[in-house]
């Protein structure tokens, strides 16, 4: 059966933003059921500023503590070389770096041109490589900036092409503010893989919209077989009313079981995961299959099965 | 700018089974409302039983009171000879049929085969068209049966051949359960484009697992410009916590406009239409786009726009 490689974004793109400081211990106990539903690729932290983000101050800790569970491949944001050096020193296997397309979301977010954030994100991935440390380079706002509005797919590709040139595991294409609908996705995506091969993408969707599913879904059909997630749809701006976060991987594994491909993912596992997850946060969690897979499992449990 | 028809079933297929009761002025003012809002195919009423759907109890008064609505094709369901008799004697203008696509749905809902089902849909078809009245043709759980499972879709070609090949107006293929995912949309389609032209088919999806936009955008690939819709997604069963209802009109508009397609419909008139019908049932409506479309109007409002 044809293969969907799903990474799990929730401890870390989930996590970052939330207002409950979460204790590593937890982190832990959730990094720990993501795997045993069958998560094997896992963002778990990001080494950013521990003042500009407190919720990731424990990265190290995180990463030393998950980084030996059993068959999981473990990632960490790096902003800079600063948060390289610690993620290195920790025993990070996978970094990941980021570059948001625009010159105001760059500008805004790290004072930066895009030429200038292009070259500190190459120069980390160059010595991360050099370490041998695997790289996933993140193309952020990769489809409209809150700033800029449409983003031309032109600077898309050229930075994807120079990230795939170094030799990065992944490059991943975020629609950071999901504002992307499936014919975008399907636009951009035909613009890259005139230059770079499917293996070597991965996307990145929010469901602000509610476009996640539908989003996937194109990338699928145009070949990609990589996809970012967040168990429980974990992510936004936890106090925007109705702001979704990334898309749900509950939603996408039954998306790819639809579909006939693979992920490993045992899905009561995973709502049990997501459960654990909505206890730590003290509120409810799922994404937009979630109601159902309750009912699914609910009368499974009812059926004896 | 190519064309995506919708037809809107809110007053149908989303009221019905309510358990506020609607009264009829309302009815007929929410009708103006997504009317004024450039819903131009509306699915106004039921003719079944009113012992059964007491909800639709009024489908006289509503189409008399609606018909004349500028620049709206109304319809309503009949599900059977006395309910073609009311629809014609009160002047609809368009009805709508349904056989479903399982022997054990009919069974169950309407004690009847598959066969007999089928020939009173096809003499319920034939005495509408003699009558000068159009036509659509539901084929319903056209992709997965509650009762029997996923459906031949050998099956759903055949029923709908039979029906265009009457002149139908429009073939409708319904996810009545809302079971499909966007593979299995385009693996029937392409079964049915095989015999039948695109013009001659709609789509009609709930959204019980979040795959109703998915699924509307494989349709639209497929080459399908005819889908089914209700404002707010109202519709499925009140009593179930999180049974969705058919795929929102709004999440399609924006489905639209992020494809290049025009609906002529007024994304923020038909909020407003949305809003009404949730002061009508009591609660507060919206597809998954709605927390977006709240955010994006309030901020236009903000702006002066």
């Amino acid at each position: 059966m044809d293969q969907l490689l799903l990474t799990e974004v929730a401890p870390r793109d989930g996590l970052q933003n939330q207002p409950v400081r979460i204790a590593t211990a937890d982190k832990l106990d959730l990094l720990s059921r993501l795997a045993a539903a069958g998560l094997t690729r896992i963002e778990a932290a990001s080494f950013a500023s521990p003042r500009a983000v407190p919720q990731m101050a424990d990265a190290e800790e995180v990463v030393a503590g998950a980084r030996h569970l059993d068959g999981v491949a473990l990632s960490a944001l790096t902003m800079n070389l600063r948060g390289l050096e610690r993620a290195l020193a920790c025993g990070t296997p996978q970094v990941a770096t980021v570059v948001a397309a625009t010159g105001q979301m760059n500008l805004r977010n790290i004072n930066m041109t895009l030429d200038q954030a292009t070259a500190v994100a190459m120069d980390v991935i160059g010595r991360a490589m050099q370490a041998g440390c695997g790289v996933r380079a993140y193309v952020a706002v990769a489809f409209e900036c809150p700033f800029e509005g449409p983003v031309d797919p032109g600077i898309v590709v050229r930075l994807a092409e120079r990230f795939a040139a170094m030799g990065v595991d992944e490059v991943v294409i975020a629609d950071t503010i999901g504002a992307a609908g499936p014919a975008q996705v399907t636009g951009l995506l035909r613009a890259l893989l005139s230059s770079l091969p499917a293996e070597r993408i991965g996307m990145h969707f929010h469901d602000t919209r509610g476009f996640g599913v539908a989003n996937a879904h194109a990338a699928i059909e145009a070949g990609i077989r990589r996809l970012d997630a967040s168990a429980g749809g974990i992510g936004g701006c936890p106090f925007a009313p109705g702001a979704a976060g990334n898309v749900a991987t509950e939603d996408l594994v039954l998306l790819a079981e639809t579909s006939g491909l693979a992920t490993g993912v045992d899905l009561h596992a995973l709502v049990g995961a997501v459960d654990f997850a909505g206890g730590l946060l003290g509120r409810e969690l799922g994404g937009r299959a979630m109601p159902w897979l309750r009912r699914r499992f609910a009368s499974a449990a009812r059926d004896g099965r």
